[in-house]
């Protein structure tokens, strides 16, 4: 594979897709090099180099062309990589070893919407809005809204097993999905459960989801879809700090009551998000920066973002309004370029926000709360979940907060931080745990990443049993090494927190090359069966070789 | 292993879990020879002699010791077999090469109930019954209410993906397991994931689920538990037939109402229920038979049974009294011991059954359902799924034939049927499509035994896409290897029907011997993967040799 002649290459390729749909021009190979993990973007705003590129890309546009680039690539050795919409944000689609990237984004077919047994066909190809309008325009929702939906697919959400903003209703992708159609490392189609709930052994299609391209490339797939909602009922409610907000959500979730959303804001987050530092604005939301390449078949026809809704203002005056000027001016100096100072501090920063935080006395926590379904049991239901939430110490603020939250909801996968042109870096880190281990993790991962970065947290994606936690942070360094060096020490000190106190390394982001080494520590016996699985699946290595914690070279082994 | 010598066996054991829980004694292996497979009773009711035993029965008091017994085992190439209830209707666990056997039943303690995170880890041992009753002592409940509760186990349910009476509002086993530890047919102990909505890669734990012990034995479990319902509503409904009443289940469940249960007996079900040929009684409710053997630890100790309610009559005059006369003489026949005339002219007794079915006017079919949870959502819950209902056509009969169906909804898996004594058999066949393919499965696997037995089905187990069919058959031959010949004709024709139209073969009984041919073409390729577990966690095929479709003899290849 080293000696890999291109224009051998390119002619064995456009012999199975056809000329117009292989390239093995720089400009093309470069683009399909990266995904949206920060790393990359780090390292492109800062003049560094790629250093790995696809040797060629290949847009097909059937199962059986699939089939066939895998048996030739699987033939001679050449690494595979699926590539969806690009939107990752842990480096799964980096082709390490170069090859082929498979951009299945042609094969976006909605086969079929069935109204009798509320399940829909699509292939994997499918863009997340696109495939979200045609169900909605038909009476039926798949309730998967991951933030990147406008510039994510199906295959993509199944590969590393998504959530959406509204997954505490409708589950994680993985459970939607009732069976799906995948072509394995061999060039094998293999075709799963059709029907979710008669099953018989174990469970195929859960082996395929979240298994990132390195068994094999999932094709199309039968997702559950549901009546879309009458009505939504939104709410916002303020707590004195997390830990009353995380038990408020917890009595919630064990009673069986079904919010479709809650996100807890901590005292961090909330303070910012309301002197709107990090807060994304729909006029900058279309701003990609060329980092979401998207299909030329019908292209430039994303559809516009939500507007806006009306702008929360709130007042409070003395010492309180002093901390906010004071705020304001900090992020305002994040904002607007002034970074290296504060951000070169971040422990000062951390201490000062959750300061401010703290005497702000109304700053509080925020929560969003949202519920949405047929109308007269959505009322119901909003009225025992709100009712639930003031009996654990909520104050309710109305629907506004909500409202604002919904019209944003979709922006941050858009927004490409100004902190990268600043020599910066923004990043998010999603662990989970169970209720009991919350506390701990939430403590342990902010001060993994606080002695680096500039940190605050919310909660979201609640279940009975526990919750995940998502960080974001902002960083910087001098240079592109020492910012590198910074980038990668935050994450293994985030992930080492969240492994020693019992949490897991990722809700819904996936692994990709990012977390691959915390595979080991986190799975333990269980990746033996990951490696035989890809011994079956892929025994010569060729299926996105080297994420996940899977080896980059050679063929597997069994142990 | 052909060449066994008992003693030695028994010292190796012996060394392992001490001389007082190893067996080699005749007695105890013949009991651990089969499970509550039809098929056995047969042989066993005709003076058959039990093909194949055990080697050897032992008692493991820890996974230690299950790892240890299975490691020896793996060693000397001896197959192992998991045992729990020993309630299995598919020939699950037979001996098929002999032998250790494996109880799990002294492996029963409930190791913690966690109100934070609603969960509880449990031993795969545990009863049922006790399990769910000490669960209710704290508040709570699992949810899992199969009609063997009495005599089956947590493992057990597990390794079969087992649904319980009310797994429309509360799931399947499958969907109530967080993680799971178990030892590999190499003795090594795997600990899956312990938060089940945080699962980053392939899922370990759905894999595990439903091998039947093919891969391994589980040893312990961490599964979902419920606040205990405030309040349950059961109401009975008629429909004129049986495409009235699944349309019916169908809206129900895709409005997303949660019903708890939801069962719709076809016109011959309703009819035969209504005259009480199948319907067990209390009295004779523990009549197991001595087939279900329990450890002696605390044994005695099962609980009564619920008390029937009242038993609810039925005015009706003129040629429907008269029909409903012979109906009941018919019944009372093949109840009673003339049963050979009757069950030898099948399709005879199938027609005359099903015109005095259709021929007593307000027979028509019958469904029960329920509801259950916090008093005032279930009220709501309630009302608006009666009504749905009776939009849909159902006539409300009001509560009392739900609370008949209440008290005896454990009855089925204790009454050992008075056919078996007569040369008879009866049996279930259960199997599941989506609702547009569900009329063709009902007609068609209906048809296939209906050439052969007495037949009759209701509908449970309800999905948004689809729902399960349980058929009721009863059947008879002359001699022993005529009822074998029989019986085995009936599931060959009920599962090819059942395949040929899109259903899948079984819903939660599992695979078994029974079903084992039926897995290859329900499966095709993904028994690739199937056999490559196999490899990876079972190399010398010590486990179950022979169930679920996979080799009997020799170690695995991977194609």
């Amino acid at each position: 594979m080293a000696e890999l002649a291109p224009k051998e290459l390119f002619g064995s390729l456009a012999s199975i897709v056809g000329g117009k749909r292989v390239s093995i021009v720089k400009r093309d190979r470069e683009v399909y090099a990266r995904d949206m993990w920060p790393r990359l973007l780090i390292n492109r705003r800062q003049g560094g180099e790629l250093e790995h590129l696809p040797h060629a890309v290949v847009w097909p546009e059937s199962e059986r062309e699939v089939a066939a680039v895998i048996r030739y690539a699987n033939k001679q050795g050449i690494a595979v990589i699926p590539y969806g919409g690009g939107s990752g944000v842990c480096g799964g689609v980096v082709p390490l070893r170069g090859g082929i990237t498979i951009d299945l984004k042609r094969m976006d077919a909605i086969q079929s919407i069935s109204r009798e047994e509320l399940v829909t066909d699509v292939q994997a190809g499918a863009n997340g809005e696109r495939f979200e309008r045609e169900l909605r325009s038909k009476g039926y929702t798949l309730g998967h809204f991951p933030s990147s939906i406008y510039c994510s697919t199906v295959g993509g959400w199944l590969a590393c097993r998504a959530a959406g903003q509204l997954s505490t209703k409708y589950g994680k992708i993985e459970d939607r999905v009732v069976g799906l159609t995948f072509v394995t490392g061999k060039g094998e189609v293999i075709k799963t459960d059709e029907f979710a709930r008669a099953r018989r052994g174990p469970d195929w299609t859960q082996l395929i989801v979240g298994s990132e391209g390195c068994l094999g490339i999932i094709t199309s797939a039968r997702l559950r879809i549901s009546p879309a909602p009458e009505i939504t009922v939104l709410r916002g409610f303020e707590f004195d700090n997390v830990q009353e907000g995380t038990r408020a959500i917890r009595k919630v979730m064990q009673r069986g009551l079904k919010p479709a959303v809650v996100r807890l804001y901590d005292e961090v987050d909330t303070f910012i998000n309301h002197i709107s530092i990090f807060e994304s604005h729909s006029e900058e939301a279309l701003e990609t920066d060329g980092l979401c390449p998207w299909p030329t078949k019908d292209s430039g026809a994303l559809p516009a973002l939500p507007t806006p809704g009306g702008e929360g203002t709130r007042k409070s005056g003395g010492a309180g309004e002093r901390a906010m000027g004071l705020g304001r001016k900090l992020a305002s100096r994040i904002k607007h370029g002034a970074t290296a100072a504060a951000l070169a501090r971040p422990k000062l920063v951390n201490s000062t926000f959750g300061a401010l935080a703290n005497t702000v006395s109304n700053s509080g926590c925020k929560m969003i709360i949202g519920l949405e379904g047929p109308r007269l049991r959505t009322e119901v239901e909003a009225q025992l979940t709100f009712a639930a939430i003031e009996r654990a110490g909520g104050r309710d603020e109305g629907e506004e907060p909500g409202l604002r939250w919904l019209a944003h909801r979709y922006a941050v996968s858009y927004k490409m931080s100004p902190l990268f042109r600043e020599g910066g870096f923004v990043d998010t880190m999603e662990v989970a745990s169970t209720w009991e281990r919350l506390p701990d993790l939430y403590e342990s991962v902010k001060a993994a990443i606080a002695a680096h970065a500039v940190v605050m947290a919310h909660f979201s994606h609640a279940y009975a049993d526990g919750c995940s936690i998502y960080f974001s942070f902002a960083g910087r360094a001098e240079g592109l090494q020492e910012t590198q060096n910074k980038y990668d020490e935050i994450w293994r000190a985030g992930m080492a927190a969240a492994t020693r106190v019992g949490g897991t390394i990722s809700h819904h982001h996936g692994i990709g090359l990012l977390k691959g080494q915390a595979m080991h520590t986190e799975h333990r016996e269980s990746m033996t069966l990951f490696r035989a699985l890809k011994n079956t699946f892929d025994p010569n290595n060729i299926m996105n070789p080297g994420k996940m914690g899977l080896p980059l070279h050679g063929e597997m082994s069994i142990l």
